[in-house]
């Protein structure tokens, strides 16, 4: 525990100055040591071993500069021995989820990567944050509005910063999107398009199930469109109208398959936007401002996105999606810089998810505040 | 006057029996007869001379195997002459708008192009049928739904037929794209985006008067969004729900600037759709049905169309449209069957574009009936 608290100690430390401030002979320090070496990337502990974190996460760790996979939460004992010789992960930083509290006495966990079914985000989330950790959550944020505030106070109190896991704020080809919006290169965008679906595979998956999803389509993949036309419009929707379509009964009796929505933003700006579990094909964010457009279409893909303006293409390069997160994450708590995915963020998308479900319950448009 | 009888009847023999069912003697004297060969193209006679007359329908009447541009209808003296040394058009084949009646008495004229401001085509039409002649009227018919009643029993009282101008039902990538909903080449079309948009010049021009228009973008380019999402669906939607947004209040004082709107089919497909005076950019048909998806981008210009399916690219050669579009009218006159885009198709997108005002007018979504 002493030594612990001396690598806690030092981290904070940089958490106060930023690491921009450490003076030179104390960053010569830092890279002389091992030890310090080591020490500069943060320890990240999945919690929940599904395919995200297996085929995505889990191997994007291993491309950060600033983090490391550092422990696992699992419910799954076989998994245990798996993960621990893949990555080389001591038997101290495997917790389960009864044990999972213990991860507060752990000093090589500085961040809990939540990557679990959305409905446990919460109660994740915030055992962490008590727990002294950082947390990084996947999207959805929760299921409903009064889980994230409960979150974002958690994690408030403790102290401890909540990023969710908007990978694709930190992709090249929709960072260039925005700054398109935001420096008006093309004028003001006036019109936005922006869909993501696909043909969901295996019927007793979770995301099937509304007490784990909290809803289908929307809350999973729809979640990407509508933060497409939250941040190239940069601004909030004042009114949303949805339109619901269900054709397997069955597979989809619990969360929704397919929907449509419209979105006015304060401005004037409007989007259309849809997200599908029984269609795929639709994945793209398109903008027409007063004197171009721009597009990604695939736009929200794990990788090979592709973006074009009406002057040509985009050439960025392709980046880890998870990495770069995770590594903006690790920085933005290193230097103690507040993240542009924070709780806050993922509140404003659950409580216009709300929204999208009452205006196709109510089949009328819904205002928002 | 005689002749002219004489041609007439002989035109509709081939009408009642049509093409086919000709004896082989009387196609053989009707193919080796100089006369009958000319007499194979129908005349067709250009009601208005504006910009779409001038660059692409007296173009494409050049490239028709079955028609010819026999007379032009005008309001500008001036155009007459320069028309007429063009296009070798005989003094008696052109007409104003006052005269024009008169060509109930010209053999030489088959079918009128009326290729007027929307809010003038019900007039020409009628008065063509009034004259004997076949029409052609651009799109959108008209501008109300009573106008569009009107056109057509006009046209059925004179036993005549009318066809809307849809050039893209006619242009084989979207016939491609309406077999692979029909035939359910990827199984059935769920969800439909559809969008087409340009940024208007010359604010002087009769598309942004009220009086003249109708309405602004929404009847001028929505319109192809409309069609498209129709004749993929293959149904008629029973409701709609549209958003108006307007930034140049000067110039699209009179006529709408940028609309969204949401269309429901029977069967529980979805469309969005799009269209805008303002930006450009939006040029799109895409249809997500269950096992693929297949798209045109760009859907409605008037050449370059480009078509993709989740298999690769649809190759099929580029037509000129309104070439394509005239010489299967006159081949539906010749053969006396019906065109695929009749008055009854055009009332329908009418219909439907008043709804779209209406709910944009109330704020809610309207139902079809």
């Amino acid at each position: 525990m002493r030594r612990s608290v001396t690598r806690r100690s030092r981290r904070e430390f940089i958490h106060q100055v930023g690491v921009a401030a450490i003076t030179a002979p104390v960053a010569a320090s830092l890279i002389t040591s091992a030890h310090a070496q080591e020490d500069k990337r943060l320890g990240f502990a999945l919690v929940g071993l599904g395919s995200l974190s297996t085929n995505q996460i889990a191997p994007a760790l291993q491309k950060t500069k600033h983090c490391r996979l550092a422990g696992i939460v699992t419910g799954t004992p076989a998994k245990e021995q798996a993960w621990a010789d893949k990555y080389n992960i001591p038997r101290k930083n495997i917790y389960n989820y009864e044990n999972f509290d213990r991860v507060a006495d752990n000093p090589d966990i500085d961040v809990v990567y939540v990557v679990l079914p959305n409905a446990m985000h919460g109660e994740y989330t915030i055992r962490a944050a008590r727990a002294g950790k950082h947390v990084l959550c996947e999207k959805p944020m929760e299921v409903s509005v009064k889980k994230c505030e409960q979150m974002i106070e958690a994690c408030k109190k403790a102290n401890r910063k909540l990023a969710i896991g908007y990978r694709c704020q930190f992709v090249p080809h929709h960072v260039e999107a925005i700054r398109l919006a935001r420096e008006k290169v093309f004028g003001d965008v006036k019109l936005i398009e922006a869909s993501f679906g696909f043909r969901i595979g295996d019927p007793n998956q979770w995301r099937l199930k509304r007490a784990l999803a909290g809803g289908g389509a929307l809350m999973d993949v729809g979640i990407y469109a509508l933060q497409g036309a939250r941040y190239i419009s940069g601004e909030e929707p004042v009114e949303v109208f949805a339109s619901e379509t269900k054709t397997d009964t069955v597979k989809f009796e619990e969360v929704d398959e397919s929907i449509l929505w419209s979105m006015r933003f304060p401005s004037g700006v409007m989007a259309n936007c849809g997200t599908s579990y029984l269609v795929g094909g639709m994945n793209r964010l398109f903008a027409a401002a007063e004197k171009g457009w721009f597009q990604l279409d695939p736009a929200y893909s794990y990788s090979g996105i592709q973006g074009k303006t009406n002057r040509g293409l985009m050439e960025f390069p392709q980046v880890d999606h998870f990495a770069t997160e995770m590594d903006d994450f690790a920085l933005c708590i290193k230097n103690n810089k507040p993240t542009k995915v924070p709780g806050e963020e993922g509140l404003r998308d659950v409580k216009i998810m709300t929204a999208i479900y009452e205006s196709i319950r109510k089949g009328r448009p819904v205002k928002l505040g």
